[in-house]
């Protein structure tokens, strides 16, 4: 027989990034479900069914253009492999696999942007944004910090999974999302007080969080490339030990100022720790995975309710469990990276507390200013262009009785008592359309 | 030690195989939230039981007699290898987990054919139609086509995963069983209009559609069978393509027709291009796929709504998703069959638009219509029997109140304000039944 | 290159390991939606998010001590290699994947118990709880039972992924829960009859099931902890005809008693039949793990149905489906084991079927024996300290207006028509923060 070791050795690799791809393609189901939960039953159709077509959108263009520009070659943007024109070369992994892998992180970053545009957004503009994002947003990052020759890959900036190239990238875009379209309908008062619009299932949230750790399983490990030491179970222990003391860690502060723990806490926490451990996630030692997911945690509690004071409308917290946790997640790197691990993924040197000095901090905190600025800017830039054309926001009537009906004409929930009026009516509207006489014989 | 490369290979195949499986028999759960998402709430609790019910018997018989059926020595149908008896060759896949793949298809084919039954049909007839289509239906397309001696197979009829052997076979029962079923009470009127049952929540449609995708991650990649080459990867990327751009295509016909973008046609147009790119993902181009997509989107839009005004009433529209979607897909392979890949995979010639002229197009179209008339007749002629025997629709009065009550005794949500009166009288029914005295005791 | 055969076989192995973990610690959302959906409303939110914090718990406590108790060296209960202090041999599966399997089944183990804790416990209860029986309980019985020095072990006790260490260690923790804790007010009335309370969301209980049916596929071929052979795929096929075989069962047991098929008892039929073929499903012939499902299924309608008549409020049915199945499960093997299968995994002996007398029948019984003894007394202890420290049950005011206010603050569905008045009324409470000058500004 033909086979090589080296050529089985590949395949399970590929194997391996292939079945990660898949699980990170699976958190998509899983934000649909934490965004749709954790807003209002008047728009859950809508706010689920646009990651069918976001999705969509990504999988094209990424195809076409995005991954080209992400990782071809070029020093501030790839410019060659559009339509994964360039194969592989003998003895690595299949440019498909690659591919969907890469293409997969691309649909994540975008699905944490949805959150900021949440309930108030016209469906076109997700179609818009959804392949503007794809093309100038986020291939520029990714290839700064993970393209072979960008610039700040090239500084030793440690990202290993992506807390800025993922999910700082996609939390900015949707805090200049929601700044641009302002707060919604009732979430402040005149007097200046604020309102809590409670997500109307829970139990979607919690589901969607779950779905969305499941895929971190690929996220993560995944972003090793290879099973080889078997690096990939470390890097799946710090993830979980990262994100597990998240929860506690937003718990702790909640109580601490609350004395509640509200379910959206508890999910914002898992979700925040998972942000922060993944630019860290093999680079620090497990007790320093539990610190900086702890951490995490705290300080999205605060970042929360920190912006909704300020008039700050993040319905689903995307800027404050991405940004945020993907902020604190970077720099955590720079102070806790240990050089064992350091040396053995060959990024950058060691963090703070290993006597590194300043040196890798420093380079965590420019690529997250970067990474910030130029997101914020062309996300403004090209939201400001989208408006311009097919507008942003939905009318106030639109609002008012929810995006399922005035962008998609039917409710989420038809039979719901709220809606069961409102449905008779449309049925009714709907159904005149005369059936031929085949058909009125078939139904007698 | 002992072991070979040549049997690591192997192991590394059957891994593949078996997760493959395992993602494919997920679908179940994808089945069950589509279908009871997309019909009414008094029925929800039954339909997402009875997918459970009918894997269970599935899983018995198709163990028993399915797969020798579909799998063994024979020309017209398998007739060795009943009860798995008889072991895989050395350097095979072990048998079980042959079994375990294909198993999952067959499972799959019937959810989609229970699509037709849906909202009327006994829970009896789930059982028995169950077992029957898993010993007389399925195993002869399957073992027509995908057979080592089948005749169609010689013929070199292109199926890779099964848009003929699962999908149309499946969807084809559907559309006979909903004939046979007739309409739903209040699904046309008097007057000969149509009216819209909505589904009862679309976020588990959606939910139900991701997860079904998710499992088409090892449907169709699974489907080569082994790890060799990556191609796995090249038919997974053709596959998320042609899903994507039917979306793209569903949406982009509904809008020209309706102005309106249904969450219904996002759902139905993803499975249409899952559908349809099953046949052909493993000969097709990248970009060929994305035109296979968006047709098989657009036309699904065409065929549910002609199939709806002609007094057809197919509740989750399973014969334009999996039948339609299906035809056009398995023909489709016939034009756009590219000679590189026609030769990689070793199975018939290069299609219309590569000079094969109509060869492959001829043989496609005769698989289709051998399906078509195969599995319409065997329904028929099924479903006949077990209409006899124990009947086939639930009485008007059990269908008014709903299948939850009139099947399984209680409401899938019973403290929707709709229920809560009901349940509360059921309630003081069902507990007549005295304690003894430690219970009384224990209450305390 | 470096890269040896054996070494590739290891991270093979390894992957699939790892891959296992991943997909058991995914049912974790199984059982926030199974026991979500088996409970009622006002808990439903309370019931999810509690799965995030026990699973957080677990994770942490597990790493640092769990592990080591479990896997450690000594004879009574392992001493070392806490906080995976101690790396894997070279040629041994990575301690970062071993110890994310073995953590996954802890989960597991814990959710079952919770079930006896649903719609009654303070969370604090969870906090500690969740803390104490990943310390005391659950290593005790591993370690006995999975240990290499297991005193269990030794007398080889056959339970291949956990009926007993698993399952019935949960099940009994459950039932001393629910004993202690008493019925939920309005289970039982003045005059002895019974009350069905039901679940508020059939939905989700079946999708919670096919999600734990999922995981299953990584609990029980995973735990042959290598590809070698292909064995995996044997006892992937003899647990799926052990849980298919019991939905049958407990459909035929509820038929025959009440010629009613409830949901509830599809579902805790299909996990009755798991949870008794994870004992066996390396032991036994495909045939005997049908039987041994369908009497799972059918014995745990009766038990279900015995223990309520006696006062025994088990919300979800937590001792019937994994303490009475895990015993029958364990006992089982006695019975069924092939000597075939018994030399090929290399622990204890053939079953009194097979000529092996009651020999391994007795070694199976003292297994249940002790194990139920020792969670029994045990639980009953901690709950004990707990219950005199922070309390166990909730106020009977909280526990009627549910666990979702009092104890998160929030309900679970707030648009539910139920809960609108209080919503709103809560929605002022909560809104009475001041805003700042500029946030004022921004929501203008």
């Amino acid at each position: 027989m033909d086979l090589k070791l080296a050529d089985l050795s590949l395949l399970a690799d590929s194997f391996f990034i292939f079945l990660s791809a898949v699980l990170v393609i699976f958190m998509q189901a899983g934000f649909a479900l934490l965004e749709a939960g954790s807003t209002r039953m008047k728009n859950a159709g809508h706010i689920a069914a646009k990651q069918l077509l976001s999705f969509s959108i990504v999988a094209i263009v990424f195809w076409a253009v995005g991954y080209g520009f992400t990782f071809g070659d070029g020093k501030w943007i790839g410019t060659t492999n559009f339509f994964l024109s360039t194969p592989a070369e003998a003895g690595s992994t299949p440019i498909e696999i690659s591919f969907l892998f890469q293409f997969s992180f691309a649909a994540v970053s975008l699905a944490i942007a949805w959150g900021g545009f949440a309930e108030r957004a016209k469906l076109s503009v997700y179609i818009l944004f959804g392949a503007l994002f794809t093309i100038f947003i986020y291939p520029v990052i990714g290839h700064w910090v993970w393209g072979s020759e960008g610039w700040l890959h090239e500084l030793g900036k440690q990202d290993f999974a992506g807390s800025t190239v993922v999910h700082l990238t996609g939390g900015v875009a949707a805090l200049i999302a929601t700044l641009m379209l302002r707060p919604r309908k009732g979430k402040y008062n005149e007097d200046g007080t604020v309102n809590t619009i409670p997500g109307h299932n829970q139990v979607y949230s919690v589901l969607g969080a779950l779905i969305i750790w499941l895929g971190w399983f690929g996220f993560n490990p995944g972003s090793t490339l290879t099973l080889k030491d078997g690096f990939f179970g470390y890097v799946a222990l710090t993830t979980n030990l990262g994100a597990t003391a998240s929860v506690l860690g937003a718990m702790f502060m909640a109580y601490l100022r609350k004395q509640k723990l509200e379910v959206s806490i508890m999910v914002n926490g898992l979700l925040a720790g998972l942000v922060a451990i993944t630019a860290s996630c093999a680079f620090v030692e497990p007790w320093a995975a539990i610190i900086i997911g702890f951490i995490a945690g705290a300080i999205t509690v605060i970042s929360a309710s920190f912006l909704e004071r300020r008039g700050i409308d993040d319905p689903i917290y995307a800027f404050s469990v991405h940004g945020v946790a993907g902020i604190w997640g970077t720099i955590s790197t720079g102070i806790f990276a240990a050089p064992r691990l350091v040396e053995k993924v060959g990024v950058g040197s060691a963090g703070l507390l290993y006597g590194g000095g300043f040196h890798q901090l420093g380079v965590q905190t420019l690529g997250v200013a970067i990474t910030i600025l130029y997101v914020a800017l062309a996300s403004f830039v090209l939201l400001s262009i989208i408006k311009s054309i097919v507008g942003f926001r939905v009318s106030e009537e639109h609002e008012q009785i929810g995006l399922d009906i005035s962008e998609h004409g039917s409710y989420a929930y038809p039979e719901h008592p709220n809606h069961l009026e409102d449905a008779k009516i449309k049925e009714t509207e709907v159904s005149k359309t005369p059936l031929s006489e085949e058909a009125i014989y078939a139904k007698a």
